[in-house]
């Protein structure tokens, strides 16, 4: 019997047949409440020079203490591949871990289950024991979201350690434990909340990073400034752009660049411990995530995703000034620091339309309701759940204008 | 840009370029032990009569009391559909709810990821809120664990219902939380825990199940017996064939396919509520699990899930008997029961080289070591780590040959 690929569906044709259902009484009822719990536990680790062999933690993370194996897949971005592959290489073979090494080009658009399943069937050949053996992924957000959801499918769920090399893993996508690929024309449309075993974030890496990936991650730092952080929208404002242009590398703002990653990554993690797997929507770091999943799909491959969702925080920027939870004075300077670092307050695929549709569809994933955090002063916001497409119009004139 | 779906992925051939890493002091270092723990409940309830109007426990599940929701995405196995489908329609039409039926064949060969993916399609088109429109499974095991991965991955999370009209789905697939597709040959490569919010078990489905499958879900039952619940295995020996003839729908045998359908759920949630994610890798629930995997799949579309399972119940029966952990007379119980639930003990595609490949790939599945609970005694079982080639061989030498 030779079948195709997937089956007929058919949508609404049920049909009743001649041999119709007879109920029949059964004397067999019970009830079965089952309750268990998934405990988790994971390290986020700010450290330097991962991938000097003197340093021991990528070796280590992940190892079964007692039952150790020395073999690792690890799948790599080409362009770190392309810079970093052969101290990746040295670091494993003075380590004597047999690795296979994967490398793709990790860009959004490449974000769909079918790289997952390319990484399926390397890993298939590969062949990997069930819980001593973590994946390795070494690379920016995007490669963390896929790599995180390989992990999390194969075999109902795989250990892996996450090695951020670009400012948006460091600060936000490499720290937490969503996983996602882009589907259907929607933003991380099918996923998994699967905690890495470890993440090591090294800012080493920022050196080699382009400056458009810097404002990327410095998006979501401003995003946690914004709304849960004063001190850190101050830093930004006196030394963002200097940090912008030494990519956090430069000599003279160590201590600047260490506060800004710490209050960034610390700032992150207090807003996701106590609400990992998203039990309540309201969440603050949904910041500049309300109308940006659009944005940055129908925009696609122009944006960034920190540049989506640096758009979005404008428009709610606006929203929250024209409803007086933001004075004049600081709906100006955020959006001033927004552009001093590097990041775009406009996008001509927007427009009301466009943001009615994602609010819509925001709305959706939010069980119905808008929980939209708008900002209500500085480095504070309140969750909404009424605002207007006038509302959404004026946002856009004034952008548009602006 | 154009680009294909998929990236260029690059096994192995890491370079290094003239822009290598030179490794700059960073004063920046932090760790952050992050936990925290995922609550999950749910019911598992044995009911009769689900699609009665009058009966409304599928109409509240899932349901979130306070902000109810009147529509629903209900995949039905396509023989369910064309037996059930006005029932099921009138159902939901009578209780106000909007929903939209999909029907597909349901068998082990469409068990894929393409499958998840159509499903995802048709569910994007429906569009549901995320929280408080559960998704609806009615089917048996392999449409259970598809629909289950849908919810799984679907905006990395979404609530279902099983609603399991099989034997196999009523005290197997129907009442844990695991979900799952097989992929590149392997049996359930890739799939997740999922927890459903209600697994309503209503024994009417079985009156139209015809009696292969009724068999295929003794497999699971026999299983239980042999290797928890000696009770049991004396029902199956006793009522064992009567049950299989009448579907266990026999006014006469009422009191008795109560208690088998009760022992077996007990049984496996007994196992399964300690171990939910399989931290600990030796599960009785495995018994029958270490070959059929991959006997399954090499067989398809030949064997059903529960058949490949009695073959793997066999082969153990086989080893543990020449080890003296069973008598002859026990082992001769044991595969005289198997036969006379219309279970096969042996299939072609079975040989020492194929339970070797089996052994081997399942022995990662089970983190390194072979884990493969033998019974020992009646109602028991013991986990070794020892079979060996020799006693495969000798095993299918006793099997080809009875």
């Amino acid at each position: 019997m030779v079948r195709s690929s997937a089956p007929v569906f058919s949508p609404q044709t049920l049909r009743s047949s001649p041999r119709a259902f007879s109920p029949q009484p059964s004397t067999a009822s019970k009830t079965w409440e089952i309750s268990a719990s998934l405990p988790i536990s994971y390290v986020v680790q700010l450290c330097s020079d991962v991938l000097n062999p003197a340093n021991l933690a990528l070796a280590n993370a992940g190892a079964d203490g007692g039952r150790d194996s020395h073999r690792r897949f690890v799948v790599i971005d080409h362009v770190v591949g392309e810079l970093y592959g052969s101290r990746i290489r040295r670091y494993f073979d003075v380590h004597g871990i047999e690795a296979r090494f994967v490398t793709f080009d990790a860009c959004e658009e490449y974000k769909t289950i079918d790289t997952v399943l390319e990484l399926v069937e390397q890993l298939d050949e590969f062949a990997i024991d069930r819980r001593r053996e973590p994946l390795i992924a070494i690379g920016g957000g995007v490669l963390s979201d896929i790599v995180g959801l390989l992990a999390s499918m194969y075999r109902r769920s795989t250990p892996y350690v996450r090695v951020p090399t670009t400012l948006m893993g460091l600060v936000d996508a490499g720290v937490g434990i969503k996983t996602g690929v882009n589907h259907d024309g929607h933003k991380n449309r099918l996923g998994s909340f699967h905690a890495p075993v470890h993440a090591l974030l090294d800012p080493c890496f920022l050196g080699t990073l382009d400056r458009r990936h810097i404002s990327n991650g410095l998006a979501e730092i401003l995003k946690i400034a914004l709304v849960c952080d004063e001190r850190l929208f101050e830093l930004l404002v006196d030394h963002g752009p200097q940090l912008r242009r030494s990519r956090f590398r430069s000599p003279a703002l160590r201590e600047v660049s260490g506060e800004v990653l710490i209050r960034a990554i610390q700032g992150m993690l207090e807003q996701l411990e106590p609400n990992m797997w998203e039990r309540d929507l309201e969440r603050l770091v949904d910041y500049g995530h309300t109308f940006s999943p659009t944005i940055e799909m129908r925009a696609l491959p122009e944006l960034l995703h920190g540049e989506a969702v640096a758009i979005d925080m404008a428009i709610t920027t606006m929203v929250a000034w024209r409803r007086g939870m933001l004075t004049g004075d600081q709906c100006d300077r955020v959006l001033s620091v927004t552009r001093s670092l590097g990041l775009p307050t406009w996008h001509d695929v927007c427009g009301p339309d466009l943001l009615m549709d994602s609010l819509h569809e925001t709305t959706r994933h939010r069980d119905g309701l808008q929980r939209i955090p708008l900002q209500d002063g500085m480095g504070a916001a309140t969750f909404v759940n009424d605002v207007s497409a006038a509302e959404l119009t004026q946002a856009c004139d004034d952008l548009r204008a602006g």
